[in-house]
């Protein structure tokens, strides 16, 4: 046991949330503070989501501390900010093992725990759930509490709306837990942020109300009969001399603001609303970061971290310099220096898409729209029909919410709207809700659009300018992080045809995208190990596809083999298949990539030996369907 | 022209928005009188939209009054409202080609009229897209107007939250138009129905917010100081005293509620927003159905209509008794007897889906959560953890905007959660944003999820028995309307293996749901003339696939077909192939199916004709290739 984690004695006493209970309220800030210390620690040697977690010690202490916690149902949104949860819920000794591969994950999980009560990572579902959660306990007539803790950013999701005034309409008994720390992922947009810092220095209108009130009181003859003519109204005296908060509108009971550090005022809080009835909103305030001076200073850079050097905040491996996202940034910023037209569109992932740079530079053409993908798609839309060329830069598996939006809104119109898919592919350590290996599949029926994988960073900017002589919508689909090694084989989009990179005898590998990097490998590997000489052809562009090309690089071969980066069904394997059979191919053609099923947490190459996907692997198994096998 | 066409005196000298102008505003109701009468005679002999239109009538004219179309662009939501639009538009004369082949769309269509700004047919994108196009004319220095026109239900979709957020934000000028009429297709839900019904009776806080102004001005010493203190504050005096409207804080002007039919009220509204700048809401209240007594009546039985008897407002063909929907909504309401973990959800579909009686006989256990499909899959989601057996019943084209709700909270964890997806494959009249023609395209990559296509309705019994014993997600894909002759070929899904029901020679159909049924019509017909024997094989379960059965099945025949009510990329004969193919089939397939494309609006079998896929047109096509033409 390491120094720092002796120092734990509060904490390392908390192995079910009843331990918690049985602390005296006056230890809790010591408690608090303990989590903090560990976290930090903790999470400079595995990297994961910090800003969020220190942000919301106070709130997940004092949950435990009221509720009864599996009985009484803590639904996380987005999942992030749950590592706390996860510590007072027996798992503090896990987090060595934290998104890593069968460690724990960094989001909520059902199979790891009876307090977590649903698998999550996207945001704004939290409210919905819960919901469905109070509903059920309606109807099976229990009366557990049922609790929603939802980030001020989550809210600008279309959904966590739609939940909201579905909860109002239902009137059953469910906690909505506001944790406002005026961001999400990177800065929070939208009316609803301005809203959220006026409700924040409200209490001034309080103030202003009892006077009035006070005052009317004393006025002869005419107060009083003011007064209850007021009260008459349907809303009685408080809505009519008060702002209601949005919240109340919808039908909510809202309590708060107040400050989510002063885990006194939390636990009082969370104490009044257990006796009320309807739909709770409590509003509290807190601070991304809270507790740790550099990510205080800089919540954004702490959102998600590799390791790092917990006395200096550096992380202890510097990051790549060129990624595909740093490399996409680059592109923009140099495509809109000359193209007036060129519009950038993201939804809460400015820095994660690499668009930092454009957002400084460019600023009337930069659009954050807050964790928003379906109206950032259709809002794109809108901009293509007023004659301007929108780019939509967002993560693989979050533009799955903005899928009927590319299909009704861009497909069907036929809009000239650029899609830059980031993520796309394994990312790893995020685990399943953000593996983006679906895009292929509901991108590649969508109608009119144009499908290019490039498979190294230096190629996006030959995508985009492909892209940009298109006239309809084209899906630009590339993974996280930096490019590996491409021998120099980087493909200029002068043209969409498929690229015969290497001739080979006997079996030829199609692939795309990051895929053709593994090729490489696999050619390497067989070259190497049983004298095969490996074809490679790669496909940049999987719709259209420009099959008469294809077949006649594949024709001569025995064997074919597809790879890629994403789950077969749907993928590029079945599109590449079905395009040559349809030309009169009737070779068996080999596919690799993810079988049906969820992909877990963990890094990028252990995911890919557990799918049977390292390049060995790969040869292998291309070795026996030569030998017979 | 028939007597009552020459009745439209004014209406039949409007060519183009400007005419509109040159009427005097004493003249407008009479137009408006003549565009009720041509609407009600004219849809009921086409059928379409009828309630929505009629109670648009006064706002549609106002709108092409005051503003300038094209220049100003005014974007309708969902759009089956764009009747009176079209009318008034230069579209009069083409009314009898209404939601016909060739003929003009029953929802905008920019190919059609340079008045219609964008193509449309689901819910809540307007203000999206207005907001895309106002930001788009502020970065071209152009001073237009942008108009987006959304009704109350469609204010219950997510997005059009998200957009309103933006809007507030962005401080652009954009007017959005909220078409009240207390009700989206069926009938409005949730806390922000219950607002909108205050708001509307919002009149007598104004009048108690000037007297208590009055009454303080009046105070000695105190009154004033307070006032203005009142002031002060951010919002002064008026928030102060009054509610702001939800609008309001989200940073919109509000205007309203005022009367949507009377029609000088609403230009004199429309006139007082031109000349204000920033995001601007209009509350204006209409009766969905207004002159027409019939659908004043029942306006949801004419919201959407096939041809009826103006006089007496019934049906000229009466509806077929059983259809899927109907069929659907009987073995539900029979489940739900014996099975107490039986839940309904939809979105503003209970009649469409035939849950209207389920919803009378166990309203404790529906729920129709407005126009909010993502909400529906989450929240069912929270039921499924919850214990209970959701049943989320929605159209294809609509289901795609919960598309990650199914992937994210119900497939990767493995709820029991059934989709009962109406309206799946071509629907004809309703054209290219409603043919649900992806739906197996962007489900069968779904973790966990189980795909089903019953054939006719009485086997959706039978299909959602199975989908009761399982433990994970079913979905189940059916097409709208009756079904068609099935010779007694009942699946009864007792197990989930392709059925042979007909042994051939030759040629092998593998056909699944609707299209085993054209199976048997292209077997007959090619029987008929060119003696040729077919077998049949239908696939009921498309996920997971037995294709060891389906293999054993097929394999002594030597030409195989695959046909489909869907797209050809990512469908079921892609399934069916590369599933055969992985398990050594190596004959080539021949499959039919939707190209890649649009799909315009027209009958289904005119549709069906167009794409070469009518039951002589594919048996054509078979006996060509076993000509080896």
């Amino acid at each position: 046991m390491k120094e720092w984690e002796k120092m734990l004695n509060l904490l390392s006493q908390i192995q079910t949330p009843e331990d918690i209970k049985n602390l005296d309220i006056s230890q809790l800030p010591q408690l608090a503070k303990e989590i903090r210390r560990f976290l930090i620690k903790s999470v400079a040697q595995t990297g994961g989501h910090l800003s969020s977690n220190l942000g919301i010690v106070e709130i997940t202490i004092a949950l435990h501390y009221i509720f009864n916690s599996p009985t009484d149902k803590i639904v996380w949104d987005v999942g992030h900010q749950a590592y706390v949860h996860k510590m007072l819920t027996g798992r503090l000794k896990d987090f060595k093992t934290l998104r890593q591969l069968d460690g724990i994950s960094g989001f909520p999980k059902t199979a790891e725990s009876v307090h977590d009560i649903a698998n999550v990572g996207h945001s704004s579902t939290s409210i919905s759930t819960a919901l469905g959660l109070a509903v059920a306990r309606d109807l099976q007539k229990e009366n557990n509490q049922v609790i929603a803790v939802i980030g001020d950013g989550a809210l600008t999701g279309g959904m966590a709306f739609e939940a909201l005034n579905n909860a109002g309409k239902d009137n059953t008994n469910v906690i909505v837990i506001l944790n406002d720390n005026e961001m999400s992922i990177s800065q929070n947009v939208g009316g609803m942020y301005k809203y959220l810092t006026r409700l924040r220095s409200a209490k001034q209108y309080e103030r202003v109300k009892e006077d009035v009130t006070n005052v009317l009181y004393q006025v002869p003859f005419v107060g009083v009969p003011l007064l209850q003519t007021a009260k008459r109204t349907k809303e009685g005296v408080k809505s009519f001399f008060i702002n209601n908060t949005i919240f109340e509108e919808m039908g909510f009971t809202y309590l708060g603001p107040i400050d989510g550090h002063n885990i006194e005022e939390v636990i009082s809080i969370l104490e009044n609303a257990k006796q009320l009835k309807g739909p709770i909103l409590i509003h509290i305030k807190t601070l991304k970061g809270k507790g740790y001076k550099f990510a205080e200073q800089n919540p954004s850079k702490f959102h998600g971290v590799t390791p790092f050097n917990y006395k200096t905040g550096e992380p202890l491996v510097q990051k790549d310099a060129q990624t595909f996202s740093s490399e996409f940034g680059e592109v923009m910023c140099n495509i809109a220096e000359n193209n007036q037209n060129i519009i950038a569109i993201t939804a809460a992932m400015s820095e994660g898409t690499g668009l930092s740079k454009f957002e400084k530079k460019f600023p009337s053409r930069f659009f954050d729209v807050g964790i928003a993908e379906a109206h950032a798609v259709t809002f794109a839309s809108g901009m293509a029909l007023g004659g301007y060329t929108p780019v939509v830069a967002v993560y693989s598996s979050f533009l799955q919410r903005a899928y009927d939006q590319i299909l009704h809104d861009v497909g069907l119109q036929n809009l000239k709207v650029i899609f830059a898919i980031d993520r796309a592919g394994l990312v790893g350590e995020d685990g399943e809700t953000h593996q983006g290996i679906f895009d292929i599949a509901y991108l590649s029926h969508i109608p009119n659009i144009c499908l290019l994988c490039p498979k190294i960073p230096e190629e996006i900017g030959n995508a985009m300018q492909f892209a940009l002589k298109q006239n309809g919508p084209v899906a630009i689909r590339y993974p996280r992080g930096k490019g590996e090694v491409a021998q120099n084989l980087i493909s200029d989009y002068n043209s969409i045809t498929p690229i015969e990179h290497f001739k080979g005898r006997q079996v030829v590998i199609v692939a795309t995208g990051k895929s053709v990097l593994w090729a490489l490998k696999i050619k390497e590997y067989l070259q190497k190990k049983y004298n095969m000489n490996i074809g490679i052809v790669e496909v940049a562009c999987i719709k259209p596809l420009d099959v008469d090309t294809l077949f006649n690089f594949v024709k001569r071969y025995k064997q074919l083999v597809t790879i890629e980066d994403h789950v077969l069904v749907g993928g590029f394997g079945t599109i590449v298949a079905n395009s040559l059979h349809e030309v009169g191919y009737s070779k068996l053609i080999q596919h690799f990539g993810y079988k049906d099923g969820v992909i877990e947490h963990g890094k990028i190459d252990e995911l890919l030996e557990k799918q049977g996907l390292l390049p060995h692997q790969i040869g292998e198994a291309i070795k026996a369907r030569v030998d017979g096998k």
